[in-house]
């Protein structure tokens, strides 16, 4: 049985990655929620279970597995559905992830997940749409590519995971896409899993002071749908 | 076969990778270099072979993939060496690279791979510090775990690929580190595909004026053993 350790719903970009896959491929796993006490970087009560002191950390009898690109591959060797059956999807899902989890840093940045609130952006910086207009070429060609609905063909994969959190930070911000890569992040919000993160993340009560503080950088508080 | 488009060899650290991977495991690939032109993120040139306009790049008939880390899953499906065989050095060595791939920024940035210089840096930011305890405790986490002397076992798999630029950056910048990990460094150092890397980097002789100026922020150039 996989340990899943997660931090909260509302603000975990990570977290959220691996618990949307192994929740919408109906993997089973024991959730262990750890709101963080104290800010980010200041959670050395997370080093308890992860090396790192970061969160998603998967545990399975002795094996740690500490980052969520690793948790997809290592539940890969059990569950074949984490990945594209097709040899040309799956190799373009892996590319697309890895580009995920080493870029995109402006949009990570400008646009921190917080998927209760609303925001009106103050400004779309060049580097902000650069990575919107990458994020563009990529999921269309991705849905073309493979004929969609999903970015590597008809089935929900690890890619979309990835993917995840950049439905929330849309939707949150107001990110402008075109039509097709809108379709897609509604899709996205309309998994079960996704709406079963939304409502806990909803649900949250405690706020951690630096995320809402980015928040406040980023724009004008719309809307805030949370406890 | 396999196409590896890479950069230059004395800058590129992300080339690096997949080309000391392929290269130590004895698994062919035609080399294509393409020393960028008018600096980086400047290189619409590259889009012609890869998507996101960065190498590395790997092709195999009609597949592309654009990213390092999915060139070692991809070329694991066919080369099982790219990987440890067991199972849990397995787990450990890809939530290593994994953590290399999206982490350690502080230690990127200030320390941008330049093979061939030789460098006193000006300071070590707590930011830097950080990183290298963290570089510490991973790499004594696993050459104790797996008996080394390599990071995942007694082989060199992908996640002693992903820390080969570190290793030239520690000795560019004569980064301190415990004994244990300057003598896994010196390993690296000394294999025969890197020993080939150096010293095509060395021949080089164009230069990179972004490189060259991050080389000044971060301190006084003490050798420079480039053509
Ligand atoms: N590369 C890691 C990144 C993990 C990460 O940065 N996690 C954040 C949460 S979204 C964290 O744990 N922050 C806690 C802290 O900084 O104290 C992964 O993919 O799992
Ligand atoms: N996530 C990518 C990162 C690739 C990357 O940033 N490559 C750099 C070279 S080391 C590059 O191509 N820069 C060229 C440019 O920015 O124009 C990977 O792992 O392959």
């Amino acid at each position: 049985m996989y340990n899943l350790y997660i931090a909260n719903k509302n603000y975990s970009s990570w977290s959220l990655r691996p618990w949307v896959l192994l929740s919408e491929l109906g993997i089973e796993f024991v959730e262990h929620m750890n709101f963080f006490k104290g800010g980010y970087g200041k959670n050395t009560e997370f080093l308890k279970f992860s090396p790192t002191g970061l969160v998603p950390c998967l545990t399975e009898h002795s094996v740690t597995v500490w980052d969520s690109l690793a948790i997809a591959e290592y539940v890969y060797e059990q569950h074949p559905s984490v990945w594209p059956k097709d040899h040309a999807a799956r190799a373009w899902a892996r590319a697309a992830a890895a580009e995920m989890h080493s870029g995109f840093s402006a949009l990570r940045n400008t646009c921190s997940m917080n998927c209760g609130v609303r925001i009106k952006l103050r400004e779309v910086s060049p580097a902000l749409q650069k990575d919107l207009d990458r994020l563009e070429a990529l999921w269309l060609d991705g849905l073309k590519r493979f004929g969609g609905p999903y970015l590597a063909g008809d089935k929900f994969t690890a890619v979309d995971a990835f993917f995840c959190p950049v439905a929330f930070r849309v939707r949150s911000y107001g990110l402008k896409l075109s039509p097709k890569s809108a379709a897609y992040v509604e899709h996205l919000l309309d998994l079960e899993s996704m709406q079963n993160w939304y409502a806990a993340a909803l649900a949250e009560k405690a706020r951690d002071p630096d995320h809402e503080a980015e928040l406040e950088a980023a724009g004008d508080l719309i809307a805030d749908y949370r406890a």
